[in-house]
């Protein structure tokens, strides 16, 4: 069947993501859209799922605290919905976006994933976009997803 | 402190991931190395953190089969670790691998995530690589992760 008919069906939009519930979180991988880069992973629960759909920007399920968050909301930088893919099992989203403020980490970089195993330690690799300090202010620094 | 110190820093290796107890999953995103494609998402525990340590070789955390899951372990399809990062909460793990056979989906296609939403559905983006029902012949499909 390699090359046959069964990638060309298409599935009914309601029927993908597969919530189990209304509290279900799925894992949700941000992309950048332009160059690949993994950005982060949060979570997403049905109305954080409905809510992006409607806005076009990615919101999330905050498990720290306890609410939808706006990926943004605090700092601005919020990412625009290129295209959305989902796996196999439809219990995991892959969001590819473009992040508004060229960093997605509430850490300054552009990728959360800034550290990299060496031999010697975890080794920050990139340098900061912005200075949290400086972005996050007056609101305080952000929670964990 | 813009490109200033704090990005020289090196975090000894037996702090990062965090795992609460040996129990607790972490998620872990597959990027190819080479092209930047986002594979799948798979869940590690410590033990399989430190089984793809050892070995250079993903080693996941089989929900539904409730054990150690060397991917690969039925079809071949291993992915060779080539770098190894950690998100800024340290609770999500990016491995850039080689992935062996050019699949990381058990149903065929390279990256699990093959289906890509639209306005008419969701739609299947790619073909596959490997023909499922060939590959599994003797042991059946595999379970979901």
């Amino acid at each position: 069947m390699l090359g046959g008919g069964p990638h060309a069906q298409v599935i009914p939009l309601e029927n993908i993501p597969k919530f189990a519930n209304d509290n279900q979180l799925l894992p949700t991988v941000a992309q950048d859209a332009q160059t690949g880069e993994v950005l982060m992973l949060a979570y997403m629960n049905r109305a954080a799922w409905e809510e992006t759909l409607a806005t076009g920007e990615a919101v999330y399920f905050s498990r720290s605290r306890g609410r939808l968050w706006k990926k943004g909301e605090s700092s601005g930088h919020v990412q625009k919905i290129r295209e959305i893919y989902i796996d196999c099992d439809a219990d995991t989203i892959l969001l590819k976006v473009e992040q508004v403020g060229g960093a997605a980490c509430h850490q300054g970089y552009a990728s959360c994933f800034y550290r990299k195993r060496t031999a010697d330690g975890w080794k920050i690799m990139s340098k900061p976009v912005f200075d949290p300090q400086q972005v996050y202010i007056s609101k305080g620094a952000p929670g964990s997803v």
